[in-house]
């Protein structure tokens, strides 16, 4: 991890309660970084379920294809997750598939599992071979640590899969309604550092979940909150969600859609899962400003989510944000380009509390003073209504500063 | 323009002859800038033929909307095109419409035309409306300037269309194997700057061609030119391409698709198209690289030209390509975001001339340092092939440094 922090960290790591049937490890095994703990094991309860959401790159890393193919064979129930960091273990061609192999054969014998039953991730450098004495004597040491998922061990085991962020990422929320909890870590800074690559959240719940209906409820939150996030548009070859559901703290399952405690899990996974993408894009590279895009007026919620993304990253728009100029002319500009529906002659954007435009040029009590007030703040919200119908959307991003061109143009050491 | 010249501009403007049927002049109206030229005006001969390609932008500008008006009226012939910078006039409401009108027929009049026959373009600050007064003033005197397209009368109209331009653009062809000639002066700096918008070309030619001829012409050429050199990936309100066909220098017309001269018409064309092009990308802000991408093995020369966008849009890829780091693992992220068909396990990069990876992973016989030694230079080639069919495209940007942020986050002033 960076020693400078974020200016837009949280004051401190949150306190994660433990989730039955998950066990945590993790140890410095020396692939990368030294000194530092770079492996990372959860195991969980027999007959926990599983689902995952993955890159949508075409060059996807070992762990993503392994990942992929286990789920796609039908297997739903998990016994561990295993990730390092400082390897992205991608683009290694065959020998990046047999590394994957034989993490995952590893920790299974550890675990008298199934290697399909063990799930993979890796976060670093593109195109290294995983060192396999490293791996080889750590992943054995990792398994004889696993203990009770404590507090501080929900905060080493987001230490541990740290690379260039700033701040290891938690979130907690108890499922309203019922004793069950969910609890997610997450990495990443900048959406996308590909060579450092790059997003990845690990959650765990302790309410039991049938695995098709645990897979749409992922698939909903995912939607809301990891993919309408941006810091620099590009997408990482290693991309990785995992959610398992332990059932070792309710044994009551969560079987079907009508289920009445559904609304309570869904709310609870969408809350855990936008607060660790928030976490991610103020730990963006370089970010000064923490960016609210709110579309409204639009075509519909997907035309809607398209102009907030096109306004979300265009560079013209972040480096006004952080130069904090009232340069609204740019976000007219990223509208357009957005390919979207939007009237021209309705347009309304709001910097803040201050209206700047209506009906097709500059609001008529606009005041630049106030705008630039606004951001000043370390907290922006841009709204815009684009005029044509009822479709809405947020997205969030970071501002683009000299600093994410320092991070990104320095060499990779 | 700007006092710091970039350090990819040619050593001086090319000296570019005279069209027969076109005047030129320049002005100083004091539109926005102090001491410079800010108006150009060229009037072309009675008979004279139009064609124009514009922004893709759902918000253009008011003098956007009056070239395509005029033109989707049917109205191919053009006495005149006239342009300010300073003030882009969009985003401006009924303001902007009626100063378009104005600056139409106050040239009308002076010219004895048809408003209609007046082509406009504006690039400047959005969302301010055009000073009427300098308008009214200035335009009866930079009609009354117009004088024979000279060497020099060129190199004034190029950078009386500049704004954050560091240099004047200019680039000339003669068609072979007849005596006409093509002309064109372009303005960009950034792909995209949408506040000193934006991108804007003016080309001429003493050929005699057919209407429908010259804008089937004029589409292919800005298809292999501007549509395949980005900046920043924003797109402006104002992107203006106008080519006018005078026919005063050879009687003869072009007008059929299997007129024998005319690949001779389109090859001088395109030259002129892509000289502009990259002269745009030369003046990038804060380029110091110039880069060629190309693409091989793509499915089709669509999906070739979107993976090369791809590359040449990538934050991650442009800042390494600053930081003369061969970061290749940034390139296959950026081919695997692109969404095209590509073979991860056929893939191959080469950086210059040093070959960097092949079949999904590192090329043994890579050096490193002769690929860090190739993007020591000035000129940088990047080259993939996707492995999956026969389709090719080149596209063409800069890199991307601390200089950009430094001229973006900058005030407006």
């Amino acid at each position: 991890m960076s020693d400078v922090v974020s200016p837009l960290a949280p004051d401190a790591f949150p306190t994660l309660p433990p989730i039955a049937g998950v066990q945590l490890a993790t140890h410095a095994a020396g692939i990368k970084y030294e000194g530092r703990a770079d492996l990372f094991l959860a195991s969980v309860a027999e007959g926990t379920v599983v689902a995952g959401t993955f890159t949508r790159s075409l060059c996807p890393s070992a762990p993503v294809d392994w990942c992929r193919r286990v789920l796609s064979d039908g297997n739903r129930t998990a016994r561990a997750v295993v990730c390092n960091s400082g390897n992205a273990n991608a683009f290694t061609g065959q020998a990046g598939s047999t590394a994957a192999a034989l993490t995952a054969q590893t920790i299974a014998d550890a675990l008298g599992a199934s290697p399909d039953e063990i799930f993979l991730a890796s976060t670093g450098v593109i195109g290294e071979t995983l060192p396999e004495e490293a791996m080889r004597e750590g992943l054995p040491k990792l398994a004889e640590k696993l203990g009770t998922s404590s507090p501080d061990g929900w905060e080493q085991s987001a230490a541990a899969i740290c690379t260039t962020d700033t701040y290891a990422k938690g979130a907690y929320r108890r499922i309203d309604g019922c004793a069950a909890h969910i609890v997610g870590i997450a990495k990443g800074s900048g959406m996308i550092a590909p060579d450092m690559a790059t997003m990845l959240a690990f959650v765990f719940t302790d309410a039991a979940v049938e695995p098709g209906l645990l897979q749409r409820c992922l698939d909903k939150s995912v939607e809301r909150s990891f993919n309408r996030i941006t810091v620099d548009s590009d997408t990482s070859t290693s991309d990785t969600v995992l959610l398992f559901a332990t059932g070792e703290q309710i044994d009551d399952d969560f079987t079907t859609d009508d289920d009445p405690r559904l609304p309570a899990l869904q709310q609870a996974l969408d809350t855990v899962l936008l607060d660790l993408a928030h976490q991610i894009v103020r730990d963006g590279e370089g970010a000064t400003k923490f960016v609210e895009v709110t579309v409204t007026g639009a075509a519909d919620d997907t035309a809607a989510k398209t102009i907030g993304l096109a306004i979300a990253n265009s560079p013209l728009v972040k480096t006004a944000i952080a130069a904090e100029d009232a340069n609204w002319g740019r976000i007219v500009m990223a509208v357009g380009k957005s390919g979207e529906a939007a009237d021209r002659d309705k347009l309304e954007i709001w910097i803040g509390p201050e209206q700047v435009t209506a009906q097709g040029m500059v609001f008529p009590g606009y005041s630049e003073e106030r705008a630039t007030a606004h951001l000043q703040q370390n907290e922006v919200k841009i709204s815009v209504d684009v005029g044509v119908g009822g479709g809405h959307a947020k997205v969030w991003t970071c501002d683009l500063t000299h600093g994410y061109i320092e991070i990104n143009a320095g060499y990779r050491s």
